[in-house]
């Protein structure tokens, strides 16, 4: 299966449903949304809801099921199928991780409650697109991501401490970047920190706690970015007896353009 | 003569023209935008004209005579008389101060083109709407500016390094101020530089080329905006055989609203 950036939303999200891609979707179809996959049982589904209105720059929300155990999602002209559009998805029982699996049908609830939650990949475009390098795309690696001190506003059992991203950059092009990213609330928007990591409890940037570390020249400052790992860290943290997420990085790809997210 | 923040911009000017009124315009008529001022002879003022174009951050433009010798700008729904309205003009002869007057009639020539470019009093009126808090003024100084080796896009006879003013800020603050001051371009705009000084060529924040130094606390960055002084210092550069300004701090002050600045 030969999937790459100029292939369509729906030919990666058919390539997934087929089980014929069950890799990253980081560099696919282009332009397109992808979506971070957050589904819990309906008993704490009111809850989580709050929880990611209540912390909006981790967990920003694209659309929500209006109704437990609904599977199919009208997005950007086209239906979604949330069991099995993503190439891989996480299940996790009272907090963890217990399987990985393609297709979530077998392990389907009609108790669950499906999240689609905005992702980097979004404004990351954006970024490359104002001419601003992103430092772990050119050393091909993952972007780095921290554990802080920062403190979620709690709601029900969801509760715990931000998770960011950060990317490195000269400050002029800092700047830039959070003039562009204040465009695109639900997709992290702007950022959150810039410059001192241990202002937000973080102890080494060469030692993320997700991702890989990348090279910071003397005259970058590292510029922080509100993570869609905050609201897999709360739903650990809430261990209800049944949760699946996507794989990190194997996103579910909607027909919503990037550009349509923008504010303004 | 008792002027204040609610006196109206045609109280202020009246009091200028009158000469009743020959101080500072800072905290006078809040709400309205207050314009720094360059007069220069007619033989370079398309070249001190495409120099503000080229350099849109220090010396952006909200105004300029349509031919020499114009002394009357419709501006806000009111006119303004160039000549008198500001509370005190420096004379610069081929670059050098000579004299501070409180009104330019007796020394005007029919050759001399007037601008008026954007202060930064607006947007630090939107910073402090913004609940961001101004340390020069919590400490009742003048902002603290600094030359820079930023050059500037030289025309004519026009050129030099960009003059800064500096607010030191914790980075959330930082962040939210680049937000608030995209908005209005015409004033300054968003900051030109954050962090580190040594990297824009400032040895030391605690000696400001001009102002005073304020406090930073350990926990803040500093952040470096476009500054007035900049077209002062070009001019001065270019010795005009005759050029007037505001003397610093003696705006020029309209009935234009800084709200009506605001670009969204």
């Amino acid at each position: 299966m030969v999937l790459n950036a100029h292939s369509s939303p729906a030919a990666v999200r058919a390539a997934a449903r087929q089980g014929l891609w069950q890799g990253p979707t980081a560099g696919l179809a282009n332009g397109y949304v992808q979506a971070n996959l957050a589904i819990l049982p309906s008993a704490i589904a009111d809850d989580f809801l709050k929880f990611c209105l209540a912390n909006p720059k981790p967990c920003p929300l694209l659309a929500f099921a209006s109704q437990p155990g609904q599977t199919r999602f009208d997005i950007g002209g086209n239906t979604l199928e949330i069991r099995s559009d993503a190439p891989r998805y996480n299940l996790f029982r009272h907090g963890e991780l217990t399987e990985t699996v393609s297709d979530l049908t077998a392990h389907w609830r009609t108790d669950m409650v499906s999240f689609l939650i905005g992702c980097s990949f979004s404004f990351e475009e954006a970024l490359q697109q104002g001419g601003i390098e992103l430092r772990h795309q050119t050393e091909q690696k993952n972007v780095p991501m921290y554990n802080t001190n920062l403190q979620l506003t709690p709601v029900g059992p969801f509760q715990g401490n931000m998770v960011v991203s950060m990317r490195p950059m000269r400050a002029a092009a800092a700047i830039r970047a959070i003039q562009i990213c204040s465009r695109f609330p639900t997709v992290h928007g702007a950022p959150v920190h810039l410059g001192d990591p241990a202002l937000i409890g973080i102890r080494d940037l060469q030692a993320p706690d997700y991702g890989d570390a990348v090279s910071i020249k003397p005259d970058e400052i590292p510029v922080f970015w509100a993570c869609g790992v905050t609201p897999q860290v709360a739903i650990k943290n809430a261990k209800p007896d049944l949760a699946f997420s996507h794989s990190p990085g194997c996103m579910l790809v909607t027909d919503l353009t990037n550009a349509s997210l923008a504010v303004l």
